[in-house]
């Protein structure tokens, strides 16, 4: 049976979920990269709870206010890109983690780029697949200076 | 059918899957109490990815002769302990998700502690649930120092 049949006839295969699954992370960097907090904030669940690169711990829903002001405050677009991605599914539950690069334009005109670490926990739910735990961190530099380490390419220590 | 009945009939039921990814958290403690890196070991996937405090961005499997030369490098027992962690199992894959407290004592006598974050996506294999992901970090002060925000509290921003 091949995959094409395999989708028309079960409906749902785990190829075509991890499909689905690309789907909303590349919709993260398109929310991005058009600035619009209320797209991004679609792809999240209500509750999700989200460790990001500024406090506080753990925040609880995308602050969708916040985001835009914080997108506002670039020239242009956000640039993320995905790399090395893996992603678990099982049923509703999928597990996605891998590297992302951030670049964009301050309005001074430099160019901030940075690599962090992402890990995304998401729910299939009626609507779709939610992100319901987002984690998006860079280490800190253990030579006394607690410096985050906002400097770090893949592959380099 | 109580509870019971249906672990004792089925085998495996969600519940008792979630009282073994608990027990998988608590030898996480109890390895860094004992400051045993070999037992911390046998909790990893062999290719786990593993996004830690400390540089590179990601690693491949844990170091079990760093992480022993870390938790050697402390005067007595490295305490840690979990809140508010969320568990969600599907079938052979896991997420967890919540909030780590590490608390130690350095060479010189001063108590350090901090609040992290913490992420672990856990596959179910023969040998029982092994951690393939981990993502523990803490966010940085967005005050143009780029401090590491080791001094964190749950709750508090």
């Amino acid at each position: 049976m091949s995959k094409l049949t395999s989708i028309s006839t079960a409906g749902v295969t785990m190829d075509s979920e991890e499909v689905r699954i690309r789907v909303v992370i590349d919709a993260l960097a398109t929310a991005h990269r058009i600035r619009d907090a209320h797209m991004l904030g679609e792809l999240y669940d209500k509750d999700a709870v989200i460790a990001d690169l500024a406090p506080p711990l753990l925040s609880r829903g995308l602050d969708v206010g916040g985001a835009q002001a914080w997108l506002d405050g670039w020239d242009g677009p956000v640039e993320v890109e995905f790399k090395d991605i893996v992603i678990r599914i099982h049923n509703d539950l999928a597990l996605a983690f891998g590297l992302k690069r951030t670049k964009a334009v301050t309005q001074d005109g430099e160019v901030a780029e940075w690599w962090s670490r992402i890990t995304l926990g998401l729910a299939r739910t009626p609507e779709g697949w939610r992100i319901m735990h987002e984690h998006d961190s860079v280490p800190f530099h253990m030579d006394g200076s607690f410096r985050a380490a906002v400097d770090l390419v893949p592959g380099g220590r």
